[in-house]
């Protein structure tokens, strides 16, 4: 079976194990005070261009969204979202748990526009009955989304604009940020994005780390106290050099986005062989997901030989498929269904 | 200026201040331990027809539904509300602060059907990623609702049959709930509705008392431990007897629907002659609570004289106003407002 | 049955009731928005010498101190009480649920001292481990407390300076104020007591009101958005003005403390007599609340007649027994007790 | 600078290290339910002797102390855990963040007694005013604690026995287990812990893991829904395999127990060596932690050498510190620490 379910099936690039294994012998202070994160922050305020930023590695995205947002937020504040956004659906309530209401507004490609953040923050401050009513104060998107779309450079700098307007925090997910760095549709680049919200993360789980995430947090607002917030969230690793090493090695040299672009390339291999096939795609995704309206009888075509995640019915017999490329997807199995496709009807 | 902005303006009803009053000189034990809360639970056990439901006493609307919520659900469990639903709007996140998503579906009239509660269920037991979503486990529904609707007692027999084949609690908010009971379109009795929810609440705030409401707790499920829950949410009220002793004036002969069927009667003459002079209704509600689309000439003529509130912007010339009557509005208001509806243009 | 085991066992004081009464025939805003809130808050700022005071009126003690705390501390961070604390005893959990811990530090007779506070600043600020510590943040004490004692001017003026000191708010529960202020050992007059904390409150429930709770706080950093963390704690009472018209009528002219004063004065003539009948104190309590440690012969020579409530057992054969007087206590019942006493072996 | 300041200074053991690396070509499910975890889960429910365990991989200690906590307790529940316990002082307030109390006992070794524990249930069973008081639910206990110390078997059957009396459930943190179980003092092994308590976890960050804790749940009633609340707070890895593999390795043959066994050997020798140099110890510690109050004069004839952590000023001139040693400490380095402390004066 080969699997496109995801882009976390795989535990860590070669080149990642290697220095893990090479730093076996080497002992660390805990708690992220160690050399390899400083050097690691180093790094990611260089390639964001953000000296002052604040630079915190975490060990999963749901700890990691819940302990921003918890942060940011006073407990009668909200975060606003798109309906699809992984907070919103996927995280089993966790932002509740913190106490804090997600704001969901429609959305067709999981994309929020700055059109519905300035409605949001005009609702907010004609609000008839304040402080009967969630306040919105954080404005929740993530780069590529969760159907694999891109916000482009002046998508989000209007998005960041509104929001300093309406006094809302502006929060990027980069889970899956390698994914967009590559995507050749891209132009928010490290930079750009750093200096158009108020704290975001680069994903290391789906980026070629073992685990880890790490949080850059620009606004000075949200930077006191992070260390006892993330302790008492259960988000503070022991060992936290495990991630700035991780970090270090990805981000020094930029093998963070090197090793993320041939997964999106052979998606979009994909994507091609589909539309040339005659599939549909759910949205016209130009990242390492990507969305297929797939009739039951090609699923079963597909079927025992690859592995694809089932999204939803669209019709009776047409369900929407997810393929999922990752770093470590090869040429030859893309090759291989490639040529399946071809032959489907 | 006469007031028809809400239904909580004036204290209590003069009988529940008589008996208040009468009642100054005696000493009762704390915490709802004492007669008048026994005498009160055993009117509401005989009126309900549920001689088994345990009865609590709390002091106001959004501590009673942050209470129950809380209570029935487990951290990972959300309640399915209408959009417009008090908790999804009214209640600055209490939900949420308790930790708990608040589902929320598409509704026109503040209504939910049987068949949105049904698809729920759906998705929940055929959900792709178990674990990772938000369990719905609670409907909540309001009677009347938000916008003053009421559900029939086929609806309400429906979507709890639906309920029960899902595995969901159904919590019916009746904070207004004399203005449904005294509604000529009502057929939902206190026994039917007891018989066909899991808890449920009398709302007296709004309906006659200073303050109160009282929870009937019907599935044996949800009755465990209450008091601890009670104390610890800050919902108990030391001197708990003065919510049962308004509760045994309402409920025993029925003073409760009474004082609220003129109100009903009043909102219905408003209603009618709105609709005589060609003002559009946003639903056509049989209770206290009215929503008419008038044009900011006609709120101009009524304005400085009548008070009533803005829902929402309907265009560029027009709005949304709630107009609400209650146990202590006058014929003579009401006969004044329509004479001033005649005279619109 | 003589009840002498708490101090909210009847109603409210008849002047109250008359107040309540004349004023149902009025219509008022709700939400504490109305002019008996604004009357009360006036009377209020005078009355403690504090004009820029934010003055907040709730219903209940715990719902009280849990928004209180809550709004002053960040999740990690936690309140310093006196073992023997309202919180961190008698509210099942409610600072907790709120999520912050209670620090709580051994007392003898209830109180804490200025030095207990300086020390667990110094070892906040000597912390070798920061950021993996609950860090105190906040006082909470009550005049009188949970054993009825004091602190007196000197006592709270040395706490408040090194609560400045170590960057600590100072929170004092006045659930019973005015038997303090009624008490002839008392050298903290409301002014006082205003000027020598950050937040307190004037507690109505036990002392002379129906329920209520005025919330008066001092600190600028206290108050913003104390309405919607009210609302989110189900907090906010609809009909606010029943509060405020409590409040005011206690304050205005001081009834407040008068009629704590012949309460004061009996339990002190109940101590005399139990002294004289060579009974021990547990504590030497000045305010309404008597703590004695009778025998088992004592304590069945006076039950069936009158109504003590148990505290703990002291030995084999003797048991803490509190008495307590309230505003509504009778001379003659506290006569009749006082002749028992004396017969007492 | 030879670090004995902790038990997580380097990464993993090089076994583990090696079968990481060897199963990084590999694909694997996600969120543990890949068959590493199920091998690893066989295993250790062989070596507990409890075939109906469930067991489940987290990653740190206070994420996994927070999520078993929170889901064995009703909200009004409390955990019993002796003063110097991890969530009562380390946690930087995590389990209060989770909306429950930790009841602290004192204790001198870090130990809690059966005693105690009986002496709480019986104060709830007595309970004058239930309802108002946090319920004790759950016991937590370490083996071995954080002084170093080891219940034996015949203490932690008391222990359990009298938990199962009260109703209590008792948890057993092994943060430090492997330390435990390699001690010469020790009687209590895998399957005497699992059947002494109702849910434990084997600790691997500490003790050869990169990183890992192993929950095993052993009372049915704490088992349903785990994966959920593991999710919503955020303690769900991704990538789970990465903790199966390495709890499969370390459980397997029981290299678990045979790399702590060196570690507490030389622990002891330490400790004899100070003993022998009149050097006095705070507990007498059979494990890898060992705690020695040293004068100033002997501090700074080990500082600059040797790394150890300061816990706290005993006099004015003495501190107790702590030594701990790790499976990857050297006999080298302890010879040498072992030659300079005979050369103290």
């Amino acid at each position: 079976m080969i699997k496109f379910d995801n882009d976390y099936s795989k535990s860590a690039h070669p080149v990642i194990l290697d220095v893990l294994t090479q730093d076996a012998k080497n002992s660390h202070t805990g708690y992220g005070l160690d050399t390899w994160c400083k050097r690691a922050t180093a790094e990611i305020r260089r390639a964001t261009g953000s000296p002052t930023a604040d630079v915190h590695y975490l060990v999963g995205g749901t700890q990691t969204n819940m302990t921003i947002i918890d942060i940011a937020l006073r407990s009668f504040e909200g975060v606003i979202a798109a309906d699809t956004g992984h907070i919103n659906v996927h995280e089993a309530g966790a932002i509740e748990y913190t106490g804090h209401k997600v704001i969901a507004l429609p959305s067709k490609d999981g994309k929020i526009t700055a059109a519905q953040v300035r409605e949001e923050g005009r609702l907010n401050e004609n609000n008839p009955t304040p402080g009967h009513v969630v306040e919105p104060k954080m404005v929740y998107i993530s780069q590529p989304n969760e159907l694999g779309m891109l916000y482009s450079r002046s998508e989000l700098e209007e998005i960041y604009s509104v929001c300093q307007d309406c006094g809302f925090y502006l929060f990027v997910d980069g889970a899956r940020l390698s994914y967009a760095l590559a995507s050749p549709a891209n132009d928010v680049n490290l930079e750009c994005l750093a200096h158009n919200c108020d704290v975001f993360y680069i994903g290391g789980t789906k980026c070629g780390a073992l685990m880890g995430e790490a949080i850059a947090i620009v606004n000075d607002e949200l930077k006191p106290h992070f260390f006892s917030y993330q302790k008492q969230h259960g988000a503070l690793l022991a060992k936290g050099w495990l991630l700035g090493l991780q970090f270090y090695t990805l981000i020094k040299d930029d093998l963070y986005t090197e090793i993320a672009s041939p997964a999106v390339k052979m998606a979009l291999q994909v994507k091609e062989a589909m539309l040339a096939r005659g599939v549909e795609v759910a949205v016209d995704s130009p990242t390492n997901q990507q969305f297929f309206i797939l009739s039951d009888e090609q699923i079963a075509a597909l079927n025992g030989k690859y592995l694809l995640s089932e999204i939803e019915n669209v019709d009776e017999n047409h369900k929407c498929m997810r393929l999922c490329t990752a770093w470590y997807t090869s040429q030859e199995d893309v090759d291989a269904l490639i040529r399946d496709i071809n032959n489907l009807y």
